[in-house]
């Protein structure tokens, strides 16, 4: 603690008590940071308590999802940002997609894993494609992976838009990713929204997306709370009608 | 649930299978719904528990804190950001300010205090002068309040800066608010960086902000660790190194 002695041209007096007092203030930190690292620890015991419990429930509920065809494919074409990737023909691939889902690693914190499952289908062999993100503790750097996609001949999806049909996605406000695009692209692993998205909002609550459309063919429909269940907020409505307004125009 | 009934133009069966199936994934919603809020209650009891934990340190740091004159100036003068905001006046009233605290609102979401405790001082009446931030529970519009200063005559310090002194201030691409400034604005308290700095970096540890100078004195001080402790990342070398050669400009 020599550096603390430097500290102040004081009587000796005056510099010993500062000293003493600096000393004092730093075990008091010394202890509120333990109690920080300890309330982290609980903090994530309750997180992951909780991811085991719900997990049943994730599971049952994509048993359920698989006896209602397209449902995923029209969860991610409502949804109002993910949708905004996804291109006509990688629409029809994922019609053949059976199974979604979302696996944190087991401390949470460090990662997780996106599991898409297909049918068999006329684009690639592959029977699931997941992406894995690996945030790492402190200090390491994030990175994400992808399996890697055995396309059928002559229809690899991420060589078939045109460069024109991507200069269009430009020119509409579209991210000119395409999702194919952005499965296969691990070059910026922290500022993934999609993944992010997928993670974070259409996993917790696909139904609210699947939904959508239903709340769009009668605006008006009951306020009474008959479909507050489900937890749309109309926001997907909002975002359809900027579009079309948007196409009117142009 | 008349909604779902009218989702999609299939066979009764396939609508009455794909209605039922529905109800089955909100159900399962429900559930999840219902962990998420459980996750959420038992992780706010262990944050408010460590709170409580940690108060007595707090407290105690507090205490030790008044011995040494100056230390929550010294620690604010220091800090990168918040010293951005400090006029060479107020630095002189703030050495009167012999106690800082931030009080979390009891349910901790919803809001915090950030008291600023002074001795008699020639600037203003007031013993404590507090901004509070009330950021509610969705839905309701966050809001910030604070103690209004009795200045004593002539000496409102939201009034003595002259026009010059703040374009100069904008000029060297500081902020144009002075730290009375900031306390009296209540604008737009949730981009409140200043409070969010004083709440969630300087109150937590302001040990490592007032022992920044040693650093400076002695440039190539023992890299041995004996100053590890209290965990300088000599940010606050550089700011002051900068606003020397700017004064030096002018």
């Amino acid at each position: 603690m020599a550096s603390i002695a430097k500290k102040v041209k004081k009587s000796d007096d005056a510099l010993e008590d500062e000293s003493e007092a600096l000393e004092a203030i730093d075990s008091c930190q010394n202890e509120i940071d333990a109690l920080n690292e300890k309330a982290s620890e609980e903090i994530l015991k309750v997180e992951q308590k909780y991811n085991g419990l719900r997990k049943p429930y994730f599971q049952k509920r994509n048993e359920i999802i698989k006896r209602i065809p397209s449902f995923w494919v029209t969860a991610i074409v409502n949804h109002p940002q993910i949708s905004g990737i996804l291109e006509e023909e990688e629409e029809e691939c994922l019609q053949f997609m059976e199974k979604l889902e979302v696996e944190e690693f087991e401390d949470i914190k460090s990662g997780y894993r996106i599991h898409f499952y297909f049918d068999e289908n006329p684009y690639f062999e592959n029977k699931v494609l997941t992406k894995e993100f690996n945030l790492g503790s402190s200090g390491e750097t994030p990175v994400s992976t992808s399996t890697a996609i055995k396309w059928k001949p002559d229809r690899d999806l991420t060589k078939m838009l045109p460069k024109k049909a991507m200069a269009n996605r430009r020119k509409r406000g579209l991210e000119y990713r395409t999702f194919f695009d952005w499965f296969t692209d691990n070059n910026d692993p922290i500022n993934d929204d999609i993944a992010e998205l997928i993670k974070d909002d259409l996993w917790p609550n696909p139904l609210q997306y699947y939904l959508v459309p239903d709340i769009e063919v009668e605006p008006e429909a009951e306020e009474d709370g008959g479909e507050e269940d489900f937890g749309d907020d109309g926001e997907g409505e909002e975002e359809e009608d900027e579009l079309e307004e948007e196409e009117e125009e142009a």
